[in-house]
């Protein structure tokens, strides 16, 4: 492996000759928190015209497809709602496809799950608040839900012990499902000194407390792509993904056989990069972009004389 | 390796004489939540008779070594203060005698764990119910300490996104020290169907976000034996750990080249023995108790001749 080329004006033609499907992540990639990164809608526009086929794939468990289509156009993006590739939607997928669910969902999760199960018709239970009450003693008096037959683990803004305790219960259960969203480890906020922890963090505490390992869903498991392959045309060696994160966007990239271009306007540095070709993990060492570019603003600025 | 030995009537003066020192765990061992194990203060003051020091080790971090007394007093055992070390009292005594700690510590925990810092004069803050409120882009509107020179971690009933937040926010400064009291998975609750998520729940959940490991201060690591060291003459092929855990209690057995009797009142199944003598992994393969007996009444009872 050699260290990522950096796409130049000069390395244009090559690359947007070898593609006709581009995946984009979307935080740190397209916008940042609630700002759009300069010229990126007409990036999206700009492809389009070019005979390309944007694609929208995030880890971000927190919103349904239709949240995401209302964030598109408040930050001025032309998108249709079948190209959005949400993790709140795979996991409601997965259970009604994958899993031809029965029964209800104990789900640690948030109200953009919530709504992609009703669309789904998958039963669910367990969102919102659940403090904890009482003594430890008491809490082995909650009611359990005879109902579940899975457990689902998103973003959950109420995350609390006793929902750990009810997640880690039903999983005692050896042929319960145990399907996460994602295990990004934060969330990538903007020009902030805060870390907040990401679905991986609360995912960690239930594998911990449960002793199982969650099935993931997102990126860079390649369930993403195979349920993309089902709605649209995807030839590996003619794709590219785009992304701000290495262990995610570009790895899905590696697993799926994809191109990739790595941003650096959300959470891996260049000087990741490098970490990554020096390190003793032999999956990190293959884990290094086709490509990297500063922003996709550039990119936009670059493909404005084509 | 071979298979651990019951811990026979045949066998019991060959045990007895092996041993000074005896170091019990409490939970699962002594008692089961609330409940004692029947006979075993009489077990306690036996071998107090018999020229034994007893003494108390516990990963639980909910209580100070104070609220211990009065459990074990209430369950009518005759302990003094000195003879505990629970993971509260480690935290406490690790800031102040390793760390020489000055500042604030960020506190992930338990109100035992206050009682114990406020002993040893170590200021703290993070205590107590801290929801979330506002969308996450508000989270990082939080107001952090400037004081805060380390994060300890241990059970809190009231962890939140915002704790862990805040706990993975001070954290990014690789400079501050990050300590768990215990890395526990559950809590033993007796005749439960329910899985209670342990201090090692919480740990792993603060570690992913912070993508850094803490130093754990509970068994089956060594503090405890040294810090017990500090208090009383322990020789170690002089002294028996009693637990009912493999990977904590037989573990800090073998941490500290003590000899290990494992109980079966609590976690730990015969089966899993079995499991560890049979695992790839060489350090569960060296985790099998001398001993095993089914619960300290039977010792008890065997030692009612003696």
């Amino acid at each position: 492996m050699s260290r990522a080329k950096e796409l130049t004006k000069q390395l244009l033609r090559q690359f947007v000759d070898s593609f006709d499907t581009i995946l984009f992540d979307c935080d740190g990639v397209l916008w940042q928190s609630n700002d759009v990164i300069s010229k990126t809608p007409a990036l999206i526009a700009k492809l389009r015209d070019m005979g390309k086929q944007p694609l929208f794939v995030t880890n971000n468990s927190t919103k349904s497809r239709r949240q995401y289509m209302e964030k598109f156009a408040k930050l001025g993006f032309k998108v249709s709602e079948n190209e959005i590739f949400c993790t709140a939607y795979l996991a409601a997928i997965y259970l009604r496809n994958i899993l031809n669910f029965q029964g209800k969902a104990y789900l640690i999760g948030s109200p953009g799950m919530q709504e992609e199960f009703k669309l789904f018709d998958i039963n669910y239970t367990g969102t919102g608040p659940d403090p904890v009450t009482g003594e430890v003693e008491d809490w082995v008096k909650i009611p359990l839900d005879p109902e579940v037959t899975a457990v689902v683990v998103g973003f959950d803004r109420d995350l609390s012990m006793r929902k750990l305790t009810k997640g880690a219960t039903y999983l005692q259960d050896p042929k319960m499902p145990f399907i996460a969203t994602n295990t990004d480890s934060c969330l990538p906020i903007k020009d902030s000194q805060f870390l907040i922890p990401g679905t991986g963090s609360i995912v960690s505490a239930v594998e911990t407390a449960a002793g199982r390992d969650a099935l993931v869903l997102g990126k860079p498991h390649k369930f993403m792509v195979d349920l993309i392959k089902e709605k649209f045309t995807l030839e590996p060696r003619r794709t590219v993904m785009v992304g701000d994160r290495l262990n995610t966007d570009i790895q899905l990239g590696k697993n799926a056989d994809l191109h990739t271009l790595l941003v650096l306007t959300g959470v891996s540095k260049l000087s990741d990069v490098d970490s990554n070709l020096e390190s003793s993990d032999p999956t990190d060492r293959e884990c290094i972009p086709d490509y990297y570019i500063e922003s996709l603003t550039k990119l936009t600025e670059y493909l404005s004389d084509f």
